[in-house]
């Protein structure tokens, strides 16, 4: 089934107008016509090669929200017209530890499958992702959106940035009572505010843009603190149970650790291009603290997260892009210049 | 009360024989005629003012095992005769939430009161340690010791050695089934064996010294990996549930964390001089592992040790000095040449 499509056929490349094959749904699949595909920065460090392992053409899209247009013969849970989510994985062994228990993303046999850049076992070559307006997804991987139609543009990001947050602030009880931090005001970090607020602890944003902060504190944050100032930031020395930190850039952790509390954690969700400086053991030992990472989140997880975000009336803040404008839109991106999450209204792409 | 102890009045200076004061045991007090006291590599830090912190005269020592010699008035639970331990910690704020919770070793109000070395709230100056005849100690501080006698010079090392590896490896519920990897094979991580091997736990021991693997296979471990051996390191990917890090001196922590399976912990108990190289975040982010940090144990959790120490008859692998000959000791440990604890017979101080 011939598809069109926005990709590039090397890194060099902008990105353009292309078709590609979609498979005829077999006996577990659901075809998906995409709606909104909302716009991660792996996207681009993939489109433009940046970590050297990307096959082309690349068409990028991990935030997908669609609707079903049919379902293969075996199909349970799917019909056409549904409104659904497709995020970072279309599939994973289903058999290790990890994939017994949920944590699909963690997978040990093949590793999961990526939407993007992935072996595709089905079609040959590599998968491709939803900057595009069809796709094929076995259902184990599709996830009900049950938000109001409306909301649809702003729910695609919570298939990446928003189980990206969620997931560890569940892995570990965040709740009533807790004070929690977030380190970094972008795609993920508004998205951490706004679920660690709905869950019900106290949180507060570290940032240096001072210019964030009435947006964190809209965003749901009770205090802000400018992590450039020492003073400010030694005034935080062992307040916080949990800090989800968001910034991939280089930067000194030391600080944000004796800001936790007596077994406090602070969760990575992103990989630095280069490392960080090291943090400092004895902020660790001082305190039984940890530094712990988190990737994305499961699939049964993702739809705790999404059913959750509906509960609570959260979705990404976006601006709503048309296909043609992605390239300008990565531009943005690596300014930081976007809140808090670019968004391709697919229907452009015709 | 004159007793006589052993010391030194700079960092260059040996130590010496000296006669340092004991006060008066107060209402809630322990006087205790000590024993054995264990030599840990904090002695020599602190008598050589590596931390540059030392407060002169220094009598090191928090590794005590004696027989009390009188209590105060209201002293409820030891009496003259009881062979009885003290460890790191005399005293703490009582009242922070960690003094609370039992975890007196992060006390956040006064900072726990060290054995050695600390301000001594009750006879001015700074507190002296167990390289002496005699202590006076607060009963919530001392320790009941319930070995055989002919096993006190062992158990000395279990206030300092024992509690370090017990806390952490009780705190992330190490028990059988498990895979539990100890990393350096010296005094801590001697006892992380001895002690992880009890609780049921399959122990693997990853040392850089192929002489220490009949030991560690003695001590209780079930496998010995050289991690300077690069391909032995990658076949223990994805293995261990929890790793406790012994080693102080700065090393590469990556294969070990690639060695932790999904939401495995490496607990750090050692604070290297100078920084590890950065650990990899990658490492972290993908498997939700945890680098985390212990400081020895609580009051409470150090009485369990103990017990769990007699229940399963451990007690640390020592080489018996007399007092004189603690400066050739410390020249000894500097090198590595222990097996695996130094215990000063305080019999031969007179």
């Amino acid at each position: 089934m011939k598809t069109r499509a926005y990709g590039n056929g090397s890194a060099e490349q902008p990105l353009a107008p292309m078709e590609i094959d979609r498979r005829q749904p077999r006996a577990r699949d659901v075809a998906i016509d995409i709606l909104f595909s909302g716009v991660c920065h792996s996207d681009l460090h993939t489109a433009w090669n940046e970590w050297n392992n990307t096959s082309y053409p690349c068409i990028p899209g991990h935030e997908i929200v669609g609707r079903v247009t049919a379902v293969g013969a075996d199909v349970q849970r799917y019909k056409a017209g549904d409104i659904v989510g497709v995020g970072c994985m279309i599939d994973s062994c289903r058999t290790c530890a990890s994939c017994h228990d949920g944590d699909e993303q963690y997978c040990t046999g093949s590793g999961f499958v990526g939407t993007y850049n992935a072996p595709d076992k089905h079609s040959g070559g590599h998968t491709f992702g939803g900057y595009s307006g069809h796709i094929v997804v076995d259902e184990d991987f599709v996830l009900t959106v049950s938000h109001d139609e409306k909301d649809l543009a702003g729910v695609a990001p919570l298939l990446c940035a928003g189980i990206t947050t969620y997931s560890p602030l569940r892995h570990w009880k965040v709740g009533p009572g807790q004070k929690v931090g977030v380190v970094g005001l972008g795609g993920l970090g508004h998205m951490g505010v706004k679920i660690a607020a709905a869950m019900g602890a106290e949180v507060t944003v570290f940032t240096t843009s001072e210019n964030k902060r009435e947006d964190a504190l809209r965003l749901g944050a009770s205090h802000v603190v400018n992590s450039r100032d020492g003073a400010a930031m030694a005034a935080q020395a062992g307040q916080f149970n949990l800090i989800l930190n968001t910034v991939a850039a280089p930067h000194d952790l030391d600080p944000f650790l004796q800001a936790l509390k007596r077994d406090g954690t602070m969760v990575m969700v992103g990989v630095p291009p280069e490392p960080h400086k090291s943090p400092s053991v004895g902020n660790l030992v001082f305190g039984r603290r940890s530094i712990a990472g988190s990737l994305i989140g499961g699939i049964a997880e993702t739809q705790e997260m999404l059913d959750f975000c509906r509960d609570h009336g959260l979705t990404a803040d976006i601006e709503l892009i048309p296909m043609d404008g992605i390239n300008d839109a990565f531009h943005r991106m690596v300014k930081g210049d976007v809140k808090y999450r670019f968004v391709i209204d697919i229907a452009t792409l015709n």
